[in-house]
């Protein structure tokens, strides 16, 4: 119910609770690093800064809301938590919190990663959650898909009607989501907060906002305290970076949709391709959503943020230039918001001006290290949206009302 | 030459480069943690303090040398180095380091961990360093190996003569080590001495230090500042710990052995299993090594530091309980050190006595999670050394020297 209550809450400002807050600080404040070798390797006269949210023990910035969604459940004395997850940062967030709050996690994880990320499923038991490879036949959902193909890759939605009927029919159990909703951004603007402190003793002031965007949690994070800024009176400009295979926000419409495929859900007004869009298997699997949390379409919309789409290949050899000069090896999601960073640093340079960019290091790549591998020995496919693709999704979208 | 010198040196204090701090400030200061979760989940009344080497890139102490060295190297116009591996820490904190310097890394991984454990691999080449499977077709010595057998297993000794004969025989190559050296071990003391200065701001000063050992430069590094005050006027204790399965400190003699498996260093005054000595395959393959560093040795002689020996699945209960206090997952060796914080903190309790324990966390176990898995799933082997497997062992050092 707090959450609810946080999901369309007015209010301007909403304290962390110390609970949390003890929590947060295993790994917070997560440190704001100039790139400088970055920058001498560019050549270029801008200014690169990234904040490292690759620091928590999940090795992401999703445990910022698992662990306050954990508090809450606990505090109104639910036991038992389920979710599902994709690539698995998600649920590694939520095991992670639901054991620091001895809650029981349960996981539905789309098959086809459970496979191929075996060590994600390993980090989320190693924590005591119980993941489970979606469709799974522990629900009546996951039951119905086997009967049809007992070998079912899976996808987030089913994985999603899993979960959902599982915390629906179980006792003292909730579903929680690691994107897309109010409160979950809310509880990622710890990100932005921190880093405006953390800029302040820099002397320098962003220019550019960066992050990468799949539901837009992180995104959201870095950004929304900046956008207050821009909205009373700092000239930035706020970048959202995503996939060219899942270009919602560069080619999808703004329209009321579903936000899980077996339309579920409320209708929610959001950049969308359809949810019945099935997004190419990229190795950034947190970007792989049909559509956008719709505080950050909301955004796009009023014209406050701009949009850009990358290809896989591009990403990659960004997140291999990132970790050849700063060390740090980034999440395939974070390499989509270096991609950004390298063209606005290269810009400057070209224009001869300095330039303030700052970015979010979304999370560490060193349990999707297989997709470097990938790239390295030229397995990388390439597999951007075809605007006849487009076309047709946005004829399945005519009939949804508009905002 | 000036690693030599280092090697050699009387001087009681050498400065860390300025080159080489400044790669070092990627990660370090490396935090201290207060671990009150894991005493609160053991009901002890003692303080728990651990130091947190994973935040490197590697995800381990390594570095703290691999960049000094790849320094030097690079100062005295080496363009290329050498390594061996094992579980692949060292091969990845060097290929980091070299990729900083823009030295070639070329590391000769134990061929049996290159199957295993492939995202080691794929991290050193993710950050531009050439890793091959060993014995391989690249040295004389490999092809000797893989003529008897194209499926060698390999082992450390044989990695060693691979690395070497290929820095001994290429141009502007030289052969870098990971461990057991007095310039490595004087490369780690960063963290004790950072340590000390973090702790004082606790208002606690430990009463034990406590450190896993394989060569010995994680627990040299944490213990030797600490080593110092206890000389001069503290009261504490400093224990290292080892495996059961490959129990150097604990029941191997004090002897001049060889530190490679194939006899071709110079003798070394230091406790040993005997160069011939194939440890078991546990996961913790940084601690599988038949002897100590001498410095190490030396103060377990003159009874400054105690040694204790733990069994793999002691180990990993006490790393599962630690992720799931601290949220941190530790690597299989600092799971060693993790079991003696543990038996130490319980031991608090029973007495009653406060006692402040400090241990050096020398690295996440993000790449190890297949370990955790064997563990969770039953299927972990505990291979401690039997007494008449040491006798053996004895005999074939009888003939050796004695310091």
């Amino acid at each position: 119910m707090s959450l609810i209550e946080q999901e369309m809450s007015r209010e301007r400002w909403i304290d962390i609770p110390e609970e949390v807050l003890e929590k947060l600080r295993i790994w917070r404040p997560a440190p704001l690093y100039r790139a400088s070798r970055l920058e001498r390797f560019l050549g270029t006269p801008a200014h690169i800064y990234f904040k490292h949210e690759g620091f928590s023990p999940a090795g992401s910035h999703k445990p910022n809301t698992a662990v306050a969604q954990a508090y809450y459940n606990k505090a109104a004395g639910i036991k038992r938590l389920t979710t599902e997850t994709g690539a698995g940062q998600w649920g590694c967030a939520l095991a992670f919190a639901g054991g620091q709050f001895g809650i029981d996690v349960k996981v539905y994880m789309v098959r086809v990663s459970y496979d191929q990320k075996p060590y994600r499923k390993m980090l989320m038991q190693t924590w005591g959650a119980a993941c489970v490879a979606s469709p799974s036949p522990d629900t009546a959902a996951g039951r119905e898909f086997l009967s049809h193909d007992a070998q079912h890759p899976g996808t987030l939605g089913i994985a999603i009607s899993e979960a959902v009927e599982d915390a629906v029919t179980s006792k003292d159990t909730r579903y929680s989501l690691g994107s897309v909703l109010n409160h979950v951004l809310m509880h990622q603007t710890i990100v932005g907060l921190e880093a405006q402190k953390q800029m302040a003793r820099t002397g320098d002031y962003p220019d550019v906002v960066i992050a990468c965007v799949g539901g837009g949690s992180n995104f959201g994070g870095l950004a929304f305290p900046y956008l207050r800024d821009k909205i009373y009176d700092k000239d930035i400009r706020v970048i959202a970076c995503e996939p060219a295979s899942c270009p919602t926000l560069t080619k999808g419409p703004y329209v009321y949709d579903f936000g899980d495929t077996a339309g579920k859900t409320p209708l929610l007004a959001m950049y969308s391709l359809g949810h019945a869009f099935m997004p190419a298997p990229i190795h950034a699997g947190g970007l792989r959503y049909h559509g956008m949390a719709p505080l950050v379409s909301k955004l796009l919309a009023d014209g406050l943020i701009e949009a850009r789409a990358y290809p896989q290949s591009q990403t990659f050899g960004a997140g291999l230039t990132f970790a050849r000069t700063e060390g740090f090896v980034p999440a395939p999601e974070t390499n989509h918001a270096i991609a950004c960073v390298i063209e606005e640093a290269n810009r400057a340079r070209e224009e001869g001006k300095e330039r303030v960019i700052l970015m979010n290091f979304s999370g560490h790549g060193l349990i999707d290290l297989g997709a470097y591998d990938a790239f390295l020995s030229g397995n990388l496919e390439d597999t951007a949206l075809e605007d006849e693709d487009v076309q047709r999704l946005l004829r399945d979208l005519e009939n949804f009302p508009r905002p």
